[in-house]
């Protein structure tokens, strides 16, 4: 394997516009090898098999939707209430659509789980530890509401990014923002 | 086109089963000949062409997900309480449960329809005539919350079939209906 981690990053980058444009079957090795620019073989080198290149890949989109710790922490100079779990979603909101692509990608490859059981415990497990550590630093920070809280609004939160993102007039784009913080007042108790 | 009802219902089922096993890209007029069991060029004589297939197999999946109104008329014999929300919502996700390979179909479509404009334009006119239908059902039926209290709880259920049905583990299958439980709890008003 191939060691140069920049062009590793491109390869996986280019995997996620893959995955997003093509879908689950259109990701072949020949394909990210012509999204990246690189020349034909470029990606066999870097990824051991199609598996390999699946594991690497939704590892990278789980790194590129990390919230930006220096947003998080100047976010949380506020008081602890509603109104910054209405931030923190709209911070949620305004990355996952501006890494559209990424989050497309993580749909494809969570159908893609149901077929492959290596895949679907890779996606459960970074999943689930996102989720407890969600609800952990929620409840260690003394936001507003309970583990129950953090699950519902995660699920909510779910639902509305998978709608957006796929059929955007469902819900419109205009009253997104709106949503998001009805959202949030109906499912996080006041204080 | 060839107008034999069951053969095209036969048809339209051995889509969605396509659909959910190989993704939207896997859906051919042969995939689906060969899953339907029939001969080679028979899907070719009740289909226009792969939009058309996609559209009627959208339409198919619609008419699968709908509730049975017998068993709904038996559900509202109840009184106009969060419990009886928590019914409906366990038939919606015994209902969704039962028919896995439609849902993920839809899920296949729903990413197929972010690259094909007129998919997209009949999902979200389906979606969105559903969505407005529950509102004022709920609404109608003297259902406890209003408008907002739909959508938020249209959202949640959608994250939480999204991923009980393509990552099971993360929330186990066993909490499942008290999760349900405790989402209409957390979302619907007591009165």
């Amino acid at each position: 394997m191939v060691q140069n981690p920049a062009r590793r990053t491109a390869l996986t980058d280019a995997a996620i516009d893959v995955l997003a444009r093509e879908g689950a079957r259109g990701l072949t090795f020949r394909a990210v090898d012509v999204q990246a620019g690189v020349p034909a073989g470029t990606a066999s080198n870097y990824f051991a098999n199609r598996d390999d290149l699946l594991h690497q890949t939704a590892r990278h989109i789980h790194h590129r939707l990390t919230p930006d710790p220096a947003v998080i922490a100047e976010l949380l100079r506020a008081p602890r209430d509603r109104a910054l779990v209405t931030a923190l979603m709209h911070d949620l909101l305004g990355r996952i659509t501006a890494e559209r692509a990424g989050y497309l990608a993580l749909l494809e490859l969570r159908l893609e789980a149901t077929r492959r059981p290596d895949l679907r415990a890779e996606l459960t497990g970074t999943i689930r530890e996102q989720l407890e550590a969600n609800i952990a630093y929620h409840v260690g920070e003394g936001l507003p509401g309970d583990r129950e809280t953090v699950v519902v609004l995660y699920l909510a939160m779910t639902g509305l990014l998978v709608e957006h993102l796929t059929l955007p007039e469902v819900l419109g784009v205009d009253g997104l923002a709106a949503l998001v913080g009805t959202m949030v007042e109906r499912i996080v108790p006041s204080a």
